[in-house]
């Protein structure tokens, strides 16, 4: 990769947004032929390997990653065997289109129709307000031919929500949208220069005006005509739902099934705070080596900016948090194959315990690296904002993980929403996941008391970690018992008693992801056997890489 | 301004660098002409409406602004008469030129020397090495034809430290560098686009080889030829300091005076995080009132977001922050009216407080600023990732305050030196300055109660600002405490010990900023009279303007 001038980052920032997505282009197409030529597939090694030496996002990165995801969990094998091919290395390239300008988190809001046609046996699409516009896609602003859409269903005018439908938006003759396709470009965001965020708006509405010359006169009315985007039947994704030739829907086994893509999409942010982390610790630690400022005795050469303590207060405990994000990842991913590994045999009982957990750890992790790469940056003095240092851009390229993929506080109450329940399962004496055994150990009414009696007691790695289940388990029971108080006092619903103490519960599920980032870092550190690996990538960064065996408990038991 | 189409900003977001930085040049053209044709001169006021509006920085900002103001309170009656009009709207265009590549906070690390040439009556300028380069100064890179250059003087081998020269890097002519400069644009940065930061290296060093015959044969020696940089001796700049045709250095009659400059930059800086995190609320709050996402009993309309418990949370916060900041940047800039005031009869009294005040402010609110201007942005979901939300711009243009006139761990313990200082001061029974009158109260050794028996209290700022009061005071006294203690039972000089408890003297110089931040506001909402005025500015923002009596007390004293 050292060897390809196209693969390094130095130039872009000097593009425009435009250059630097034409340049996008350039990049992977020298990535691919590389691959290509070594042999090596275009998988998540491919992009763990892109990611580690720092490029950007490419254009085509939805459709190699969400687009293709989705379409493989999603769509039936005789729908693969029609499609996949084409989608790689073809000439469909897809996009993810979900998110609404009116409506991210909340699905069920969704506006955008897919309304069935019993005549035609077709879908029509339809979006039917501003709000309804499809928003924020990567590649559909200028790259993508096809997207995966979601819509509420509506057959016989009953509405089943939202689903997914395999849609081609622009011509593979001369890539101008189809008819009824209205879709382009939003313009410039914080990072992602090189990815062609879109909007799409599906099926135009005409006014037109008639004049009828009836007996008492002329009369003017307005007809309307709608020229929306119809789809066979065959293109909604059918691995788990179907609707049939009669319009008979026919239900998924397990309710929660569009949630694959989700929450496969969460854990790899996990993993890819640790990269934002992990960089930014490496570049500033290494210029707090080589900077000097101040602070020394006459005649000695001017301090190492690392040997402030403000400094390594600073610096040494974003270190620790990267690699307490990175360890977590590793659990999150096991406890993620696991459910993958059973989703082929229709078993989904691991779902809502990898819902609830990567939802929190999404949340907390991206916090932590946004917050770590400003604060590195920032202890990086004046040079930290210039471009050169590459944190700036480490920094932007992370923060659409913040927002994305659901706001923060709406994920941290996902979480919440499950650990209420678990106390209920804990009070019935129910089996509880293992993640949450330190619930079960729990005395609510005995306020326990911390182990540590001389200061070196809180260098013990079990003493943090009772300290932290005990914080944990402490904000979880007050919630869970604030709600059904809410409940059982002031009758309220179960929805409007979380939303009451929110602010509360937000709190707790942050408590208790912290304690899985604390409970994984001592775990590795403490038992597992890592194989540690140094390799050095390039002039600026080094880089760490875990293996460490997958066999290691999970660290939440206790 | 609304009718003038160059004055909005947003086809910059569509921008390359260069493009802004053209448009930047056309923006300050507009405006100035406008500025002229309604009578208004390019002061204070000017400014304060062009930030309202939500224009960036000007390529020829830090003209207007430090160049003029250092030369103003540096410069000699005689060297204003003969420069001053040719920098106001004349030929003249300067930059301020004193952070060095490798010399940021620490000014005695300055590298830059402006040697004494008795024989010629002139200063040599010269750049001995690659971190001596003069490195951000704004306009430099494309902008600038003049400089004020902080370089030590040395005469006859002695070395007098930092002075300002007053010092022509461009031909006035065709706008070329001079012979024996070196400068251009340091490249693209996180923010400010419009500005072009640029390096300045003067004087070039060349190694000739001559060649010797000699009696016993032909031998080679090297010898250095430097073609450095030469200003006539009146171009120092000299109100308060001056070298005599003899090489005589007349000493200043107060060793900060050069301070002035400083602390006028930080003073605007708190005005400036009001600026970005009263804006950035106002977004995030009309924002918040407009966005509907979930929540809602079945066939009413989604929830407003504002209504969500976790978003009130963040966003009244943030607002409430707001105000702080700006109430504490009127008392700080009326310590400044005092100061600057005094400094015509130089009387530099007020000085210390002053630049204890304002360095441990510009640290607090800067940061404040910008944690707001980020958490706000991140709460109006993907939305404020967008640049046409503003608040990518908005917080980019504001985080090289951050950093830049100091990084902010360096002021908090310039704050913290002169806080530990007043503990002396406060034992020996000497006086304090009114802002510090807490300080006198606090009885280290009777750990005080908190005055609140019920929830309700803790409404009454009375309790609130006894609890901030005891908090700063006893992280203060303990700061300096354990300072005294490291000098008598270690023997440590003071830098030394302030070094070795610096983690925690920045934060007893965080509770010390953040009573001022709380005082401030109690003090503007309980006594003073004040003027609300709402003005509506443009389609996004509405702004606020207090104009609450000068003579309101200043709301350290109690």
């Amino acid at each position: 990769m050292a060897k390809v001038p196209e693969l390094n980052r130095e130039d872009t920032v000097f593009m425009s947004g435009v250059e630097q997505y034409k340049y996008g282009w350039k990049q992977f197409i020298s990535f691919f032929k590389l691959a290509t030529d070594l042999g090596i597939e275009a998988t998540g090694d491919l992009f763990a390997l892109k990611k580690e030496w720092g490029l950007s996002m490419f254009p085509i990165d939805v459709h190699l990653s969400m687009f293709l995801n989705a379409l493989r969990s999603q769509a039936s094998e005789e729908q693969l065997d029609k499609w996949l091919s084409k989608c790689i290395g073809g000439p469909i390239i897809g996009t993810y289109a979900q998110t609404e300008l009116g409506h991210g988190t909340f699905l069920r809001g969704m506006e955008t129709t897919a309304t069935f046609d019993g005549v035609t046996d077709e879908f029509i699409l339809h979006s039917p307000t501003d709000t309804a516009m499809k928003w924020w896609p990567g590649g559909l602003g200028r790259t993508a031919n096809h997207c995966l859409l979601y819509a509420r269903l509506f057959i016989d005018g009953l509405d089943y929500g939202p689903h997914a439908f395999f849609v081609q938006l622009r011509s593979l003759e001369d890539h101008k949208p189809l008819p009824g396709v209205e879709l382009g470009d939003i313009g410039p965001k914080m990072g992602w220069p090189a990815i062609d965020n879109g909007y799409l708006k599906l099926g135009r509405s005409f006014l037109f005006l008639f004049y009828d010359l009836l007996p008492w006169g002329l009369t003017a009315r307005v007809q309307r005509y709608a020229d929306h985007v119809r789809i066979p039947r065959g293109n909604m994704l059918n691995k788990f739902v179907k609707v049939t030739r009669e319009g008979k829907y026919e239900k998924p086994p397990h309710a929660k099934f569009n949630y694959t893509t989700m929450v496969m999409v969460r854990t790899g942010m996990v993993e890819g705070s640790f990269e934002t982390l992990g960089k930014s610790v490496t570049i500033c630690v290494r210029y707090s080596v080589v900077r000097r400022q101040g602070g020394s005795d006459p005649g000695e050469p001017e301090k190492q900016i690392l040997d402030y303590k403000t400094q390594q207060q600073m610096v040494f405990h974003h270190l620790s948090v990267a690699y307490a994000v990175l360890f977590a990842g590793k659990f999150l991913r096991q406890l993620f194959n696991t459910f993958a590994h059973r989703t082929d045999d229709q078993d989904f009982s691991v779902l809502p315990e990898l819902h609830a957990t990567s939802a929190g750890l999404k949340a907390l992790t991206t916090e932590l690296a946004a917050e770590g790469a400003e604060y590195l940056r920032r202890y990086c003095g004046g040079h930290g904002f210039h471009k050169f240092s590459g944190l700036p851009d480490l920094l932007n390229d992370h923060l659409p993980q913040v927002t994305g993929e659901g706001v923060n506080p709406v994920l941290y109450l996902q979480t919440a929403r499950y650990l209420v329940r678990q106390v209920e399962n804990v009070r019935k004496g129910a089996a509880i996941p293992s993640t949450l055994a330190y619930l079960a150990n729990y005395k609510p009414n005995s306020p326990g008391r911390f182990s540590a009696t001389r200061p070196e007691d809180l260098l013990k790695p079990g003493v943090l970690l009772e300290a932290f289940r005990h914080r944990a388990a402490r904000l979880i029971f007050e919630g869970a018992e604030a709600v059904t108080d809410l409940q059982k006092k002031r009758g309220l619903a179960f929805e409007k008693a979380i939303d009451e103490v929110s602010p509360d519960l937000v709190t707790a599920a942050k408590a208790h992801g912290t304690l899985f980032l604390v409970n994984s870092f001592i775990e590795i550190i403490s038992v597992s056997f890592c194989l540690f690996e140094l390799r050095y990538t390039d002039g600026l960064t080094f880089f760490f890489s875990f293996n460490f065996l997958s066999s290691s408990k999970h660290p939440m038991s206790s």
